[in-house]
C-alpha cells in the first residue's frame, strides 16, 4: 500500500526508531507516546512499542497466520515487552474505526502501566450477567465455528 | 495451579461455554459481558470472548511460544473473531494488577465494539512527543534487545 505510513517505516521511507525486524514483524516505538514523567526503570520516560506484520492488512483477519503467529514469539513481543522494561503492561489491537483504529495496518500496542493514572485506561461498561441470553448467544456463535 | 478459575475451567470442573479447544489454547465466552442492547447482527448481545493457553502463567511472559503462537493462528483468534459477528473489535491482553488483570492467567480478550457507547473505552494521556527523549530512550531499549 503506496500510502500507508507503517508500509513506508517498513520500506525505510520514513524513519523510525526500530527495535526489532525479521522477515516477517517490524517492532518500533510509537513517536505518540502515551506516558511521560514517572518511569518504570531509572528516569526515562515511558513510551508505547508497536509491532507490526510487514504483511500490509487492517485487520487481524487480513493477516496471514504465519505472520501473526510470530509477532507473540520471542524475540518479538516476550522480548520487546522485557525490553521496555514494564513489568506491568497492556497488549492492544484494534480492529475498525469505532475500535480506536487509527492507522489502517494491524498493529500491536505495547503500552507499559507504571502507575494507575499513567498508560493504558480503559472502561469496562459491565452489564449483569444473564445466563438464557448467554446460551442463546453462545449457541450461535457456537454453530458458526 | 489448583486455585486459579482459568485452569478450572481448563480442566472442566467449573463449566464455560467454550468455543474452541485444541490441545494449547481454549477459547470462550466471558460470563461477565460488557455489552447488552445493541448486537452487531440480528438481535444478539454482544459478548467478550476469552482465549487463552491451557500453560497456566499470570504474564505474557510466562507462556511458551507454541502456546502464544497459537492463540492468533486459525482456527483460533481469527476464527473466534469472526464468529463473534463482530466486525469492529478490540484485542486486549493485560498484565499485572496496575495493568487491569484481574485473573492471574494469561488470557486475550476479543470486545466487540458495536457503538461508540458499547464495548471497550480507552483513554490515551497523551503527550506531546520529544524526539531527544524519544531518542535516548531508544537507545536505552535498544541496548536490552
Ligand atoms: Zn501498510
Ligand atoms: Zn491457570
Amino acid at each position: 500500500m503506496a500510502s500507508c505510513i507503517f508500509c513506508k517505516i517498513i520500506k525505510g521511507d520514513i524513519p523510525a526508531f526500530k527495535l526489532f525486524e525479521s522477515e516477517k514483524v517490524l517492532a518500533f516505538l510509537d513517536i505518540q507516546p502515551l506516558s511521560y514523567g514517572h518511569a518504570v526503570c531509572a528516569m526515562l520516560p515511558v513510551m508505547i512499542i508497536l509491532v507490526i506484520p510487514k504483511h500490509h492488512g487492517a485487520l487481524l483477519t487480513d493477516i496471514p497466520d504465519e505472520a501473526l503467529s510470530e509477532i507473540l514469539r520471542k524475540p518479538v513481543a516476550k522480548k520487546v515487552a522485557v525490553a521496555s522494561g514494564a513489568e506491568q503492561y497492556n497488549l492492544l489491537q484494534n480492529n475498525g474505526r469505532l475500535a480506536h483504529q487509527i492507522v489502517d495496518h494491524v498493529h500491536f500496542h505495547v503500552i507499559p502501566k507504571p502507575s494507575p493514572e499513567e498508560g493504558l485506561g480503559i472502561s469496562w461498561p459491565a452489564k449483569e450477567t444473564d445466563m438464557d441470553k448467554l446460551k442463546t448467544l453462545f449457541n450461535e456463535i457456537k454453530a458458526k465455528m
